[in-house]
């Protein structure tokens, strides 16, 4: 049976994860959009249908659009696919709405040709939507969307994602304030060099993090879940950060961050209740400060991307 | 049975490791010092004899002697420990030749006072001697060398020693060219700040390098053996270094760079015959360059430093 039409769960991701700044990134289980992707005898790609959030329906302005026709002109595919879309994940939270709307269309799409594409292919082409959401092709959100669980981006150009064993009790706790942070501002406001002392202190702490996942060692996790760089600056941008930090730890969780590029904030916890009461946590600061927001708690989502349904036809 | 003497092998060390400048090292199985630490009355500690390198014999101002002695303080020992010293690593070779001393002796009075301290207390201990080495107190010799395998160090101050899984098939090939590198030096020509991007490309490696090892996949090993910070600036040092390299690399090696602060350089393969191979490629280059050296392969060294034979008698 040849399948034409799936459903497919993408979901949110955290990037950076602390001392692994544009590197690092991770899949939630529990919090992603779902999209319809349907095999049409129409060349290119159309978008029919977007719910939960004001998105461009023409398919050169929208991140899925883009993902999609990269793929498509790649493969040389002379058919096309009919998206509808349906955003859970808001836009400009910092996890990953744009990467998950670009990597559901190329999987789903890869899904309903028979997989003529490879994971690291696919993050390819995901990459072009993200340089139409943000300016720059990067890898660090698209990549744990398709592979799943953690991953490392070694490199960019050319490609190398790294798979990145995930402990099991890992827990991850998100508050999205609803306040607007572009990334493009975000990354302006950092500066472009930074001492070797604290590069020195950021690829220990990295190399560490990596060895904890690997040993499952959450008190090195814990340890080594620090950002002397990118943190301290761009935490100005989000008010309440330092005191919702300080409340995640107090709760038991093992690290706090900035998620991608902000706002929202991400904890890791060993364990769902923990990562429960630092979501709760970090909620009532944001609360207290009367700023709207979400919390999500999740598990780390070693699938990535997940087939809901598909309906097929026989040859 | 009560030790009053053990003779040790004390195992010389890579530190730094390409991308993981300042925080890696690991040991090497082959090449090392011996040392015979002797339980006395008197207290404090005396070197009796030296062999093989010309070191001055007052504690004080002996690597060795200032390692122990740190010990002894701290543990508020009354009675005192007598060394014979027997280098076959040279100073200066940048291989670990001051911490092969500082590690040997605070691991052996260890041993011959029933192990009242950590591995980590030990490290902290030899930091002690590698001061009066190279006047900073730095962990990416000793912690290897007492550690054994590839150890992480995540934080100097307070000090954490991450073990990191070493691939069963690592072997290592060194040459060392007889000129002189002072380490003092060899950090005085290293720029005190660096761009953001070569950080990032720096962590990226670093993380993607650790990952390798516990994956034990020596391609992506080898992909994130590269160092874009330190070693074009350090390099400059030491004569035929990118000749050596490619050479290295063409004989089959991982990877190939300096160790510690050079001038021997170091490269990693999978297999023995390899790391012969690169040995060979490496020294040939010297010998056109009509530059004395040592050649060594050698496997990791798992257990760092080793228990050659021990003396005791009956309380």
């Amino acid at each position: 049976m040849i399948q034409n039409e799936i459903k497919v769960f993408c979901p949110a991701t955290i990037a950076n994860i602390s001392c692994g700044f544009d590197v690092l990134g991770l899949a939630l289980g529990s919090v992603g959009d779902e999209m319809v992707i349907r095999k049409t005898e129409l060349p290119g790609i159309v978008i029919t249908r977007i719910t939960g959030q004001d998105l461009p329906l023409e398919a050169q302005k929208n991140v899925a659009g883009v993902a999609g026709l990269a793929m498509l002109e790649s493969l040389n595919y002379q058919g096309g696919f009919e998206l509808e879309i349906h955003k859970k994940i808001k836009a400009g939270s910092g996890i990953g709405s744009s990467a998950a709307s670009a990597s559901g269309v190329v999987w789903g799409i890869n899904q309903l040709l028979g997989e003529p594409c490879t994971e690291e292919q696919l993050v390819r082409f995901a990459m072009e939507g993200e340089k139409l959401a943000s300016g720059t092709p990067h890898a660090d959100n698209v990549a744990p969307a398709i592979y799943g669980g953690i991953t490392l981006v070694r490199s960019s150009d050319p490609l190398d994602v790294v798979r990145i064993h995930c402990p099991s009790e890992l827990y991850a706790s998100v508050v999205h304030p609803h306040i607007e942070i572009k990334t493009a501002d975000s990354r302006k406001i950092l500066r472009t060099s930074i001492s070797l002392a604290d590069g020195i202190r950021q690829w220990g702490n990295l190399g560490a993090l990596i060895a904890g996942f690997y040993k499952e060692d959450y008190a090195l996790i814990s340890r080594s879940l620090e950002d002397h760089i990118i943190e301290p600056i761009r935490s100005i941008l989000i008010p309440g950060f330092d005191e919702i930090k300080q409340q995640a730890l107090a709760a038991g969780a093992l690290g706090c961050g900035i998620s991608g590029s902000g706002p929202s904030i991400f904890s890791l916890s060993k364990g769902e209740e923990t990562a429960q009461n630092a979501a709760r946590a970090m909620s009532d600061v944001l609360s207290k400060l009367d700023l709207e927001h979400d919390a999500y708690v999740s598990g780390i989502n070693t699938e990535g991307i997940k087939l809901i349904t598909g309906k097929g036809v026989s040859p």
